[in-house]
């Protein structure tokens, strides 16, 4: 029996091609916290049409992944400095017609970044060029990481990413080593990449820290390579479970337990 | 636990102040019939932003109440008939960015005059001029009745509603009488004029048939009286039963059994 009533606040998703993660893991917490809250993925028809809808109607807050994250800057009043930072948007919130733009990857990453304790004078093989490398070496050059080296076969997009906040670039990873090593790319992801290992067997053995954003799955090869190896790591699970929190949090007023937060995660995945 | 998932064709509901009865309407019927559907009801900051948002999210199909029936005209891009009949719409259907307007109070005024037969000669007293008087009316002139009063305090409201169809006007209903009686005021609808009887005992025992739209609660005080005296009823109930139905049949393409249609009016209004 449906649980809905005329009172509840409803958050969105906006995704091209939306998952049931989100759902999920709100839907989840809406429960277990017993807030009056629903959640709905989209896949939008019109991306500004949409953004009109979550001040018309109202919707409290609304999730944005791929291929929107650029597109909507120009439809919010107001871009938090973690979106900023990146000139990315993932997550909206609706004040009152307000609307005011976050991303809680670059949170969630320099969240991580301080849970693990990870050193700022660690050096940094960061490989990877698209959306989510940037909100990395933003999190990395705001945490005051500067030893840090894009690695990319993209070269412009590599050195562009690079110079943006004052590190090096570096073609393929090939055996290079480095504290911490961090992949940003598809390879691992389920698909044509899935068996691909971004990092060596050699820098995996050598670094203190192994960091995979890839969430699907989470225990890819580089990180099963890290457990092997004894090399502490951290996950796209974490990735994802602390991103979605955070957005929680911003929809939400509350903050979920440690606790909460692995059960709707593993909920969420299941 | 909620049930929500990625999937799901969303409806929703437009009204400055919602109430539960078509929330619990539909998501009882796209539970029993095992639809991928969920309904929400809003009560919009914006309307014209509102119904970009049915276009962009997309939403698939809304229910218009007050204030909003006749300002959603222009926001539509087709009226059905049994809108333009009374330039006022209570339902929009989405098909793929084009929407239609429909009116399914009026599509259930001719269906309760059709399925309780009630002959077009009658003559008739419809007591009240507001918006939905006029799709009372409208049913009736499109059914063939022609021997119609519209009896209004409101001279100038009154006198308007009737020219548009052909029908006479007269001021308070009195003791006058009629083969069908129909209460379109808020006389008797739970608030301050809850104890008001719409009729006289000398109509109601002269009537042929009872109606009276006020739905909560349905059993006003004209439908007890009618019930009293042995004369057959229709009431707001069904009113507001059918012209639900009617909508989820547009929503949905599934037209549910009468039974279930009678179980989810029921839960409705539990």
């Amino acid at each position: 029996m449906p649980i809905l009533n005329k009172d509840m606040t409803l958050c969105i998703s906006l995704a091209a091609r939306p998952s049931n993660i989100g759902t999920r893991f709100h839907n989840y917490l809406y429960d277990q916290l017993g807030l009056n809250y629903v959640y709905k993925a989209f896949a939008p028809a019109d991306l500004a049409q949409a953004i009109a809808g979550v001040r018309g109607l109202p919707i409290r807050g609304a999730a944005v992944s791929m291929p929107y994250k650029e597109e909507v800057i120009a439809l919010v009043d107001r871009m938090d400095p973690s979106a900023k930072a990146i000139d990315s948007v993932n997550t909206i919130v609706n004040d009152d017609g307000v609307l005011t733009a976050y991303n809680t990857d670059y949170l969630a990453i320099a969240r991580l970044l301080r849970d693990h304790r990870v050193p700022a004078t660690h050096s940094v093989l960061l490989r990877g060029s698209g959306g989510m490398a940037k909100a990395v070496a933003a999190a990395l050059r705001d945490a005051g990481f500067t030893r840090v080296t894009i690695a990319a076969r993209n070269e412009a997009a590599g050195r562009a990413l690079a110079d943006l906040y004052g590190f090096a670039w570096q073609g393929d990873p090939g055996t290079s080593t480095a504290d911490l090593l961090i992949n940003v790319t598809p390879l691992g992801m389920s698909g044509r990449y899935e068996d691909a290992q971004s990092f060596s067997d050699d820098a995996v053995a050598a670094a203190k820290t192994v960091f995979d954003v890839v969430a699907l799955p989470s225990e890819t090869p580089l990180i099963k390579a890290a457990r092997a190896a004894g090399t502490p790591v951290i996950t796209g699970a974490e990735v994802i479970a602390i991103q979605a929190e955070e957005q929680f949090v911003l929809y939400t007023g509350v903050r979920p337990t440690p606790e909460q937060v692995r059960e709707a995660s593993e909920f969420s995945r299941a």
